[in-house]
C-alpha cells in the first residue's frame, strides 16, 4: 500500500474582477490509503469551466462557495489504482467532482463509472460530459428546438457553444454563432459546419445578426449575456425561445451590469426566456448519451480540446476561459 | 335616414414622453348612413389603455402606429342604431374597434356581438374583455399558474392587475399586489381579498416583497416592468415563472432603459420569462368567458370602474393611466 503525495490547487483569496495567480495557491499534501469502502483515484483530465468563477464569491448560490485554504472543485476523470469497493476496481475509470488536485481518497458513491471503450476519457469532461448535456438539454428543452429553425448561439467556439451549433445542423437548422477571434469564426464555418459566424469583436453585433440570418432569429442559446442577449432580442422571431445558459462577459464584472433595454419587446413578440442549468433536466441524460454518442460515431459532431498539461497550468486554463484562450472543451491533463 | 354627426379624438402630434393635450385633438365629423351590409353604432362607452402609448410612437409593433390627423382607435361598446346587416338589427348592441368616436359606420365583419343581460355592458371593455382575458391567459398560459403558489402582481389595482389578484385567489394562492397609492392598497386588501399589498411609492420594493411573501415568489405577474420586474427577479422561487404583461413604467420614456441588473439570476433558479398579448391565446376565450362570467355571478370576482364622462374628457381618462388615476378599468362614457 502506497502513500501518495498529490498536488492541489486551493483558493487563497476571493479574487476581485478577473481572477488573478495570486488568487490561488498550488499545495503538496499527503493522501493517505483508502479506508473501507473508499478508492485511491489518480486523476487523467480536470476541467475548468466559466461557472468555476460563481463559486469564488462567497454567496448564496446554487452551488455553494469555494472555501478559502481548501482545494477547488469540478470535474475530473481518473483511474482506480486501490481499491476497496468492489464496483470500482483497479484499473477501472471514474469521474468525480474532485478536480484541482492530482489523486484522491474517495468512497464510491461520489464517483461515477465509465467506459473509455465508447468514447475517449477526456470527453466525459466535454462532449459526453456536462457541458454535451448542456447544450443538448438547452436546446431541446429550455429553447423546445424544432427542426429547420434559425439559431444562434453566442461563445459558439466553446465546450457548450460549439456542440449547440452542431446539435442544431444535425436538425436542419440554419445556424449562426459569434466567436472572438478570426481563427474561431473560420473553424466554426469550415469545420462545424456553421452557416454563419461572425467576430463579436469586429462590428455591430445586430447588423451581424442581420446578415447572417436576414429572416430573424427562432432560438438564441446565450452564453454570454449582456449585449448579446440585447441583440438577439431586437433580431428574435415572433414567439422565439431564448435558453439562458450562461452570462461569461458578467461573470468578472465588480459592479452589477444593467440588463437588456428592450426586455419589453418580448411582449409583443410573445418571446420565452427559460433561464436553466443542466442538472434541472436530468430526466435527459439517458437520450443525452444515445443521440451524442450515436452523432460522434457517424461523425455529425465533431468536437475540440484545448489542453493545458500539468496542474501548475490549471490556473492558466481557467483564466483563458475568460480572455477567449480556448476552442473547444478547456481541459487540465493531469498525468 | 338620419345624418348624425359625431365627435372624435384624432393625433394631432406624436407625444415627446407624457401625452400631453397638446398632442390630441377634438373634430366634429359627419357620419354618413350606412351602405349595403354596414351598420351605423352609437357607442356607449370607450376604453382607454396603456398599450395604446405604444401605437402613438411612429415604429414596426405587433399593431400599426396611429396616424396623425386620424381618429385614434382602440375598444368600444355601442349600440346599433341603423343597419343594413340582419346579423346585427337596430336594437342590438355590439363591440368594436372603433372607439376614441361617438358614432361610426361599419360592416358587419368588424363588429361582434355582446349581450348585455349576461353581463352589464361596460364589462366588456373590462373584466368580460380584453383586460379580462388578459389576466386570465397570463395567469394560466404564460405563467402556468398552479393552485396554492404565491403570486405577484405589480399594477394591481389596474383593469389587469386586479382581476390577476382574484383570479389567483380563486385558485389558492397567496397573492401580493403593489399599487401607486394607500387607497388603493387598501382597496386590494379590504375589498378583493388580495393577502398583502403595499404602496412602490413608499419603500423598498424587495423589503415590501420579503415582508409579503416570505418564502419567495412563484408567480410574477408583470405590468410594469423596470424597477419591479427586477426586484421580483431577486425574489423568485426556484423554476418560477413571470408573465411579461406589460411595461407601463417604461412607455413614456424618451430613452431606453436598462433592464434587469440581475438577469443571470434566472440561470441557477431556472426562471422562465414569458411575454405575451391577448391574441397569442385566442384558443382560451371559450374557457375565458365560461371561467369569469361564472366566478362574477357566484361573487368571487368583483370589479370596479373608473368613469370619465363625455369624449371631450377621453384624453384626460388616457393620462391618468400613467398618473394613477384609475381603480380598475378607467372607461369613457359617452352617451
Amino acid at each position: 500500500m502506497s502513500t501518495l503525495t498529490s498536488r492541489q490547487v486551493q483558493l487563497k483569496s476571493r479574487p476581485q474582477g478577473m481572477p488573478a495567480e495570486e488568487n490561488f495557491e498550488l499545495v503538496e499534501v499527503a493522501v493517505s490509503a483508502p479506508g473501507d469502502g473508499e478508492v485511491l483515484v489518480r486523476n487523467h483530465y480536470m476541467t475548468v469551466d466559466p461557472y468555476m468563477r460563481g463559486r469564488m464569491y462567497d454567496r448564496k448560490s446554487y452551488v455553494p462557495p469555494f472555501q478559502i485554504g481548501e482545494a477547488l472543485q469540478g470535474g475530473a476523470v481518473g483511474e482506480v489504482i486501490e481499491s476497496n469497493d468492489a464496483n470500482f476496481p483497479v484499473g477501472s475509470f471514474v469521474q468525480s467532482n474532485n478536480g484541482w488536485r492530482e489523486a484522491f481518497v474517495s468512497s464510491g458513491e461520489q464517483l461515477g463509472a465509465i467506459d473509455p471503450s465508447l468514447a475517449p476519457l477526456s470527453t466525459y469532461l466535454g462532449v459526453m460530459g456536462m457541458p454535451g448535456m448542456t447544450a443538448y438539454v438547452g436546446l431541446f428543452r429550455a429553447a423546445s428546438l424544432k427542426d429547420g429553425e434559425t439559431v444562434f448561439v453566442s461563445g459558439a467556439a466553446g465546450a457548450v457553444g460549439s456542440l449547440v451549433g452542431q446539435i442544431a445542423k444535425v436538425k436542419g437548422c440554419r445556424v449562426i454563432g459569434s466567436a472572438g477571434s478570426e481563427d474561431k469564426v473560420a473553424h466554426l464555418v469550415n469545420e462545424l459546419g456553421f452557416d454563419h459566424a461572425f467576430n463579436y469583436k469586429n462590428g455591430e453585433l445586430l447588423q451581424q445578426l442581420r446578415e447572417g440570418a436576414p429572416d430573424g432569429l427562432d432560438v438564441y442559446f446565450d452564453n454570454v449575456g449582456a449585449e448579446h442577449l440585447e441583440a438577439a432580442i431586437y433580431h428574435m422571431r415572433p414567439f422565439g425561445r431564448i435558453a439562458l445558459c450562461g452570462a461569461i462577459a458578467t461573470y468578472n464584472d465588480t459592479e452589477p451590469r444593467p440588463g437588456p433595454v428592450n426586455m419589453s419587446m418580448a411582449i409583443g413578440l410573445g418571446l420565452r426566456m427559460q433561464g436553466f442549468i443542466v442538472s434541472h433536466y436530468n430526466d435527459s441524460r439517458e437520450a443525452f448519451v444515445r443521440d451524442v454518442s450515436g452523432w460522434i460515431k457517424d461523425g455529425s459532431v465533431k468536437y475540440d480540446e484545448t489542453i493545458h498539461e500539468g496542474i501548475e497550468h490549471a490556473v492558466d486554463a481557467f483564466q483563458g476561459l475568460f480572455t477567449g484562450g480556448n476552442t473547444g472543451k478547456m481541459l487540465v491533463k493531469l498525468i
